[in-house]
C-alpha cells in the first residue's frame, strides 16, 4: 500500500451522478463488516488519499468531515477500490476506538429487520454521551 | 429468517436526504465481500422485502429494477439492516450466478486503487457480451 497516497495517476471519479458527492462504504479490513456508509466530494477523497484517514463530506454541515475528529474514531485507511461507475468507493479501513457510530455501536447497521420491524440486533460498546457530550 | 418477509411492524426508513431515495449496499452472505452499491425507492424496498429478491430502483432508466431480471444473476435476501440514519440499507445475500457487475465480474468493486490509479485487480468470472449482448 505504499503507493496509494502518492498522487499523479488517473483517480479518476463520477461525482455527476449525486451532486458533487460520491458513495463510501467504509469497511472493516480485518472482521470485513461494514462499519458506515457516507459520502464524498472530490476534495474529500484526495484529502482521504493523502492523509490517510478518512474524510467524509457532511451533507447535513456543507462541509468536510474528519471522521473521529471529535470523538477520536479515526478511520485509517488500508485499501480503496471503486466501483464499475466510478460513482461509489469501497474503503477497507482501521477503525480506532470502540465504535464508528455516534450512536455507540461498533457499527451504524446495529438494526436488523426482524417480523417487519427495525430490531437492534447488538449491544452498545461505548456510551456515546461520555465521547460527544449529551448533545449526541 | 422466516419472519422477514411478513409486514405490518415498523419499517420506516428516511428517503427524504437522497430526493427519495436509499442507498442499498449488497455483501455477499458467506464471504461478505461487497458486491455492488444500488439505490432503493420505498416501492424497492417493499418488493425486495416481500419478494426476497433485491429490487433497485434504476437512477437511469427511472423505474425499478429486479437485479438479475436479464442475466439471471439474481440477488437473495439473506438479512437486512438500516443505519442511524435509516438512509442506508445493508443487504446480506445469496448471489446467484457468476457474478453481480455488467461488466463480466464477481463485484462491481474489481478496481484498486494503486500508485495513484485504477487498476483491475481481479480477472472476470464470465464474458459479460454472452449475458447481456454486445450492448452491454
Amino acid at each position: 500500500m505504499s503507493g496509494l497516497f502518492h498522487f499523479g495517476g488517473d483517480m479518476e471519479l463520477n461525482f455527476s451522478r449525486q451532486t458533487g458527492l460520491v458513495t463510501a462504504v467504509i469497511q472493516d479490513h480485518k472482521t470485513n463488516r461494514i462499519l458506515m456508509v457516507g459520502f464524498m466530494n472530490e476534495e474529500a477523497f484526495r484529502r482521504t488519499v493523502a492523509t490517510g484517514a478518512v474524510t467524509f463530506y457532511s451533507r447535513s454541515r456543507n462541509k468536510l468531515w474528519v471522521k473521529g475528529e471529535t470523538s477520536g474514531h479515526r478511520l485509517l485507511v488500508k485499501e480503496i477500490s471503486t466501483d464499475c461507475d466510478r460513482d461509489a468507493l469501497l474503503i477497507k479501513a482501521m477503525a480506532l476506538g470502540p465504535g464508528v457510530c455516534h450512536k455507540g455501536y461498533e457499527s451504524c447497521f446495529y438494526r436488523r429487520l426482524e417480523n417487519g420491524r427495525w430490531v437492534e440486533a447488538e449491544q452498545r460498546t461505548y456510551d456515546p454521551d461520555e465521547v460527544y457530550g449529551s448533545n449526541a
